[in-house]
């Protein structure tokens, strides 16, 4: 059997409500159009990191794409869940391959052109 | 003479030289499409919110749009900036309006998509 990839939409989380909630709107485009994906978070929302793993491994899946939903690569990115990530790949077996944060994609900065100008037209 | 209106996109900043490039490649099309606009940070980079308002106040701009380069609404941007806001609007007798963060808005969702189905195809 092929091993079949999960990806993984990692937001930094927050104790606010309103915040998860625009991540979650954040993700729809993205869960609705891309198979086997979901959103997660790095700390404060479930599922964790360590639970979408967990959760995905036991699904059958052997192998990770996690795709950071942060606009730039801060200390998280750089320290932090690199080792989250050597940490779950050691302890499930699996393998995780971390991305550039979508900030780096040219996409974004596209996307915030339009933004700008629909609150400049507003 | 109309009151002139400057459009401030707010990045958080970084000590992070790196952290500051992307924030600026993700303004360059921005600044390169919308006339009076630039790019400021609310801590440890400069232009800081205030260097900007104080700048654009000398040369005779007295309305500020300050369009925030966050993905979500936390706690800076519910509570830190609305009060530098206020304050700054004393300080200097200019209008600052705070607009939602760009992940508010649809077009952030549909770049998201576009980067992960680029991220996945590569």
């Amino acid at each position: 059997m092929a091993s079949r990839t999960k990806t993984l939409l990692l937001a930094h989380g927050s104790s606010d409500e309103n915040w998860r909630r625009t991540f979650e709107s954040l993700a729809a485009p993205t869960l609705a159009s891309v198979p086997d994906s979901t959103i997660t978070y790095m700390e404060l929302c479930q599922p964790s990191l360590q639970q979408s793993i967990a959760e995905g491994t036991a699904k059958g899946y052997s192998q990770f794409i996690v795709v950071p939903l942060f606009l730039a690569a801060g200390r998280h990115l750089r320290v932090d869940v690199p080792k989250m990530i050597q940490s779950l790949e050691t302890e499930y077996g699996v393998t995780i391959t971390l991305t550039p944060p979508i900030g780096e994609n040219p996409h974004l900065g596209v996307a915030i052109k339009a933004v700008v100008e629909d609150t400049l037209e507003a």
